[in-house]
Parts: C-alpha cells; sequence; structure tokens
C-alpha cells in the first residue's frame, strides 16, 4: 500500500493510496490514534472515489463520528483502465437512460463484468487499511447507493469482517441471491420518484434482504435527490452498529 | 380544565386531567417552566391514553427531548362512554381480524363515527394545554400509529398549529383525502409484515401525502413490532422540526 500524499483540513486527514493497481483514498480524523471503525464507501456508476458525494459523507463521517472511511475507484471507474466492452455498454446504459428505456439487461451485464474483480478489490483494500495504526482492525461498515449498492450487496454477503450496511437506490434482479445471503443489519434508502430503479423493484430487493433487521427509508424525489438529513441517519445508523 | 392528580418520577411529573367530557394526561419533564414544544399522542384502537406504548414514549419524549405531551382517551375509548353502534362495529371488527378477513368497510365506519368530534376534542386540548405556564404556546407535533393515525390525519390536516407528524400503520382509502391536504413535514411509519394493513395500501397512503418533506420508514414485522430504535428516530424527528 503506497500513500502519495498527505493533507489535513478541517478537522479530517486525506490520504490518497494505491494498492496493486487500485487507487484509493482513507480519511481520517486529525490526531487520530490507536484503532477506530471503518466505513467503506462505494461510489455510484460514473463516479469515482473523490466524487462530491463520497467526499462530503466521508468527511462527515470522520469528523461527526471519529470513523476512518476509505472509498476506491471500482473497475473502469476513476483512474482505473477500462476496456471496450465496458465502455460499449456503459454507453449503450447512458443511451437507453437518456431515452427512457429499460436498463434492466445492461445493469446485470455492466454487473457481471466488474464484480469479481470490485469484491477482490474491497476485501484487499479492507485487510491494507485495517493494518494501519490509526484505523486497526475494528468493526466495519459499508456504504454504497446506485452501482455502489450493486456490487457492495455481493461484497457484504462474501465478507464477515462488514458488519451493517447502508445500501439502496438499487433493485435490479440480479441481485436477489446475494441480498439474501446478507444477515447483518442493513438500512436501504429509496427514492419514490426514481428514474431509474422502478420502485417495485426497489421494494423487491429490500424484501430479498436476508437480514433480520433490516430497515428502509423512502424519501420523494428522483435518483439523485437523496435528502441531507439521510446523512445524518446514515452516521446513527453505523454509530449505533458499529461503535 | 381539571387537573386530577401530579405525581413525579424518574425525571418526568404526570397529571391526568379532564377538559369537558375528555379525559387525559399531560407529561412534562420535572422543574419544567416557561413554553416548550408539545407533542400530542393519539392511541390505537382498543387501547387509551395510558396505554404501555403511550406512556413508555411519552416519559421518553419528556425526559430525552425536554417535550411537553399530551394524550386523551379518543370517543368510545378508555375512561368515555360508549354506544350500542360503536361496540357492535367494533366486535365485528375484532372477529373479522380472527378470521383474517377484509376490514377495510368497518375501518371507514369506525372512522365516520368518531372522527369529526375527535379533531374537535383535540383542538380543545390543544388550546387549554397550551395556556399552562409550563407548556405554552410553542410548536406543536402529533404522533400516532393505526387508529391514531387515522384520527390523526384528519387533524393534522385541519389544525395549523401542528408542524410535525410521525404517523403510520394505517393505510385506509378513507384517509387519502386528508393526507393530501397534509403540508407539514411527517414520517410514516410501516410493518413490512402487517397483518391488519395490506402492504400496497399502506404504500398508497403515503403517496396521498401532501407534505413537500415525508419519509416512509419500513421494517420487518406485524402490526404491534414497531422496533424500538424507532422510538429514538421519533424523537429525532421532532427535536429537528419543532425545536
Amino acid at each position: 500500500m503506497r500513500f502519495h500524499s498527505r493533507t489535513s483540513s478541517a478537522g479530517v486527514v486525506e490520504q490518497p493510496f494505491t494498492l496493486g493497481e487500485v487507487p484509493g483514498m482513507l480519511w481520517t480524523p486529525e490526531g487520530a490514534h490507536g484503532t477506530r471503525p471503518l466505513i467503506l464507501m462505494g461510489h455510484g456508476g460514473g463516479q469515482h472515489k473523490k466524487a462530491p458525494g463520497i467526499v462530503a459523507r466521508a468527511r462527515h463521517f470522520a469528523v461527526e463520528g471519529g470513523f476512518a472511511v476509505a472509498a476506491i475507484d471500482v473497475p473502469h471507474h476513476g483512474e482505473r483502465s477500462t476496456d471496450p466492452e465496458f465502455d460499449r455498454l456503459a454507453a449503450e446504459y447512458g443511451a437507453r437512460v437518456a431515452a427512457g428505456e429499460d436498463t434492466a439487461s445492461l445493469d446485470t451485464a455492466l454487473y457481471k463484468l466488474v464484480v469479481a474483480q470490485t469484491v477482490a478489490d474491497w476485501q484487499a483494500v479492507l485487510t491494507a487499511v485495517q493494518r494501519l495504526d490509526h484505523v486497526g482492525g475494528g468493526p466495519v461498515g459499508y456504504w454504497g447507493m446506485s452501482l455502489g449498492c450493486a456490487l457492495g450487496i455481493p461484497f457484504v454477503a462474501a465478507e464477515p469482517r462488514v458488519r451493517a450496511a447502508v445500501l439502496g437506490l438499487q433493485g435490479s434482479a440480479v441481485l436477489t441471491e446475494a441480498a439474501g445471503q446478507i444477515n447483518v443489519p442493513v438500512q436501504f434508502l429509496v427514492q419514490w420518484d426514481d428514474e431509474l430503479m422502478p420502485r417495485a423493484q426497489s421494494m423487491a430487493l429490500y424484501d430479498a434482504l436476508g437480514a433480520t433487521e433490516k430497515t428502509l427509508h423512502a424519501n420523494p424525489g428522483r435518483h439523485g435527490d437523496l435528502p441531507r438529513f439521510e446523512r445524518d441517519d446514515s452516521l446513527r445508523f453505523f454509530a449505533r452498529h458499529l461503535c
């Protein structure tokens, strides 16, 4: 694990890193010493580890909750190299969204192209980050919306170190089986007027979650309109289960 | 408004009262002076102002939030006199629930029998309680599940002094019009496996709420199984909107 820089502002230390081929970002509270809970954040489709919605939440989790937070570029995103097959599918996905057409079959194709690699990447990053003195081997949470949920569900299902997850903006049927294998508490976010995920599919994916404790939060608005108070609620959910 | 007693325990003062024919209960933090936010709590069907779920939440709101809290017996409940028509409908309702039969038409009949009186009772109690020195004319919230939601929706829609509401466990179509007239923030609770309220009806009632800010929280479990963490969430919701 190589760190490229270390900058500190407004109470948070930011450290970009590379682990093998995986570019990532680590946020910790200024002056952090010893073991603390860790939140892994999965970005959305077309986004990356430093997307504004990731950075704002990561800094909030670090400052208000004392958490360590890590994000990575998932395959074919951010600083990672892409490939023609992924680019073709992503372009078709964008065209179908723009035309208001169904994207379910493309969701599945895109997912299958990256899911195995992403799970392996997250497991390697989790191991490496928890070796750091200011992170340590504390409880782990996962936060991911949309693509970050699609790739997060198989990761959370496969990884026993993850003890709680905030997921949502997702309802692809390809995730049903992995969702059934999740047995840690989940907070699942739905946008009532989501133009990308039909409401009934999102409800079905929540229904499929194997967790005994799972809460669905639905709010009015489109895919990108998560209300700000859900950020505070995510922090409280993680604090309740990881601290 | 006549108070019958005043007892104090574990940080909360309890004062049973009568206003006209309406028996009620007022909870305030020990040592409370001056104006504070007020929460009105509507009990469920067959319950009353001192049902365990009402008392536990009222004390929690008073101790943890510094709120004043009032509950009343709604018509035909608790210490209030009943009448043969109500008793007949209530008995039939119980029999249909026991037989697993649909209760929608009875919901409507029971609702129509009590709604106008209940709204008038709440408005009178609100006015009287806010005249007390240790309550005053602060912001007002309403909390009510099941019957407490059915009777709360027309009250909240009609009463501009109410600024936020926690509602739920309800999906009767008779409420659709009044729900559309609510324009204050609402937190709406759904039990995913509710044996009394079909899930789709609950979702439709949430959908009908006219509020711009409305959050649906769904959790696994039956009608009576609201998870304890929703009590804390209700307190935070009221604190965010009333304090």
